[in-house]
């Protein structure tokens, strides 16, 4: 089940209030969804995320299918239930990872054949199968399977792209039937304009209870990705959630509710805590760095975290560079409060009338690196 | 600051109920300390620690001196408030880090030269030196620096380390100044009973407020170790605390109990969880076997805690496949809670006079291996 409701459209950008209801509850939007790869947001608990407000996580569909396996997650009782989460979840359809992660072997228009990348075992993906593993994994919201090429790319390997994801979007939306579960359509197209408008005028004709853009954030410039942002949300029904995948710096997470995006998701708040690297209001800093070493503020002064109203730079940077594994966890959920805070923030000021104030504001403090 | 009052003496064993008064608060012995060797117990946030009623931990002074070095920690208001502990701490001296990890240079009476074991730079602690920096560190405890011979080694040897450890716990008392910090002797003496009098008997003429039993545990046999226990705790003061520092097995801390000791630590339950192993009222299981692939059971049944409430075997065998931090976040923290419990069910069972029943229960069903 899915309900969208557009509760204010801002006047001076695209960007809009809204509420999805799904079989988990209620999630606001502007949204940031936590990836949870392996059926965990690396290195937290689901009640850490809970304390943070987290309506929504994501799974990843390759990732599972490959370990532990659709058929177990099944016995468990679904994902919800194999790793204790209780709020909503959204499953992607392997097809991003399947071309960025995987032994790529060979596409058709019948499905993907590629080995594994944990232990080379030889695999084949087809619409209809990646349907049956995101249908036993039970996710609120399924992604259709759909082909992402590669940034650069010619015009003519885009096209091609293009034309698989709307006739595989085709066989994703035959046999998908849990009424619990919302299917999206992915708009692909690369960098090419007229790419972008036919892909979203076929999967608009399905109508799909929402739809996401893919194929961003893969190696082309931040002006060409807000460039095809401009242009494709105008291309998707209002009334309809818009998912932009794998796309979440705080610059851009702005940058695309201005445009119009309800939904993102992004390993980048984890991945960069396990790196050392926390978000604070000034930019990322690293925390490895000997100038924290005695260094007894916050990560952040500005943040009401569990992590900042408890520690100090200096016991991270410790933890850090002796190897501790807290250093890691800490850090993750500092990284994850961040973006939910700056989410509720936009939200905030969309509802006030504020989105460009906050926006300014937000860009004049954050250093962008 | 510290007092110990005995509130009741086990009929059938040596074992006692005691409350130990310390300058962050009530201890109740018998009791297990978890270990923070680097100013963190692997993987848990003091939260989680005081969840599971952690009233002490261990901070390591040998891997704090090298890492982030005292003068930090002093800055940062000492250890407690460095690592956000709030409870009771207590250091030890180093001195069984030195020859177990340092690469050991030179021991004389003045004090022991070595290298780092992080960057190899070179080292001299003396006893005055050690109570420098537990002072600094500002545990609740504080140990003596010890010399804790190998084993096997010679009765020479063993008699050497005893005379030197008696010689540097005169030198630690004489510069120790901390009112709120109580400093314990260490008996040494190996597996020798006449080493190991002569230890007890010269310590326990310099009054110290507590006594440790170190340099067990550390390659003798069981049989050897619970020996020296049966001989050791008959010449310390009933009316102080006795600490077996290093031992951590659930068999050993029935046995130990049974034998005296009121304080145990050991790195056991976060090492074991960290390669996969959990505790279980049947025994010890590797959470990583085959056998679990579909065990939607708890790590154990018996089990109250927030491991045990939420995630099954299978799940947690996948998170630790698949290389998750969270896998050894959950079993670091219901092997802790494992050992917190039994040693809760211990008190309570001494209280009930009941130890040797619960001894023999608890032994039936837990296979050690």
């Amino acid at each position: 089940m899915l309900q969208f409701k557009v509760i204010k459209n801002d006047a001076s950008s695209s960007a809009r209030l809204g509420q999805l209801v799904l079989t988990h509850g209620v999630v606001d939007t502007p949204v940031f969804m936590p990836v949870g790869t392996q059926a965990t947001v690396k290195t937290l608990t689901p009640d850490e995320l809970y304390e943070m407000n987290t309506k929504i996580i994501l799974g990843n569909t390759y990732h599972l299918y490959l370990r532990p396996g659709e058929d177990l997650i099944e016995k468990a009782g679904g994902l919800h239930s194999f790793m204790n989460w209780q709020n909503n979840m959204l499953t992607d359809s392997g097809g991003f990872q399947v071309f960025s992660l995987s032994k790529l072997r060979k596409i058709t228009d019948e499905g993907v054949y590629f080995n594994s990348h944990i232990d080379g075992s030889k695999h084949f993906l087809t619409p209809e199968k990646v349907m049956d593993i995101q249908q036993k994994l039970g996710a609120d919201i399924a992604m259709c399977f759909d082909e992402c090429s590669p940034y650069p790319c010619s015009y003519e390997e885009a096209a091609a792209a293009v034309r698989r994801t709307t006739h595989w979007a085709g066989r994703c939306q035959a046999v998908h039937c849990r009424e619990d579960q919302a299917l999206f359509g992915i708009v692909q197209g690369n960098v090419f304009p007229d790419l972008r408008e036919k892909s979203a005028f076929d999967l608009v004709e399905m109508d799909f209870p929402g739809y996401a853009i893919g194929g961003l954030s893969v190696g082309e410039s931040k002006e060409e990705m807000y460039h095809i942002l401009d242009l494709t949300h105008t291309l998707l029904p209002p009334a309809k959630p818009r998912y932009l995948m794998g796309v979440g710096a705080p610059e851009d997470l702005l940058e695309g509710v201005r445009r119009g995006v309800d939904m993102f998701d992004c390993v980048l708040p984890t991945r960069l805590a396990r790196h050392g690297t926390a978000y604070t209001r000034r930019g990322k800093i690293t925390i490895k760095n000997a100038a924290f070493t005695a260094d007894f503020t916050p990560l952040d002064t500005d943040c009401s975290c569990y992590v900042c109203q408890n520690y100090s730079r200096a016991y991270l940077r410790h933890l850090f560079k002796a190897g501790e594994i807290l250093a890691l966890r800490l850090l993750s959920y500092h990284n994850v409060y961040f973006l939910a805070r700056l989410m509720e923030n936009i939200r905030e000021a969309i509802r006030e009338g504020d989105l460009t104030g906050f926006y300014h504001r937000f860009l004049r403090d954050y250093q962008v690196n």
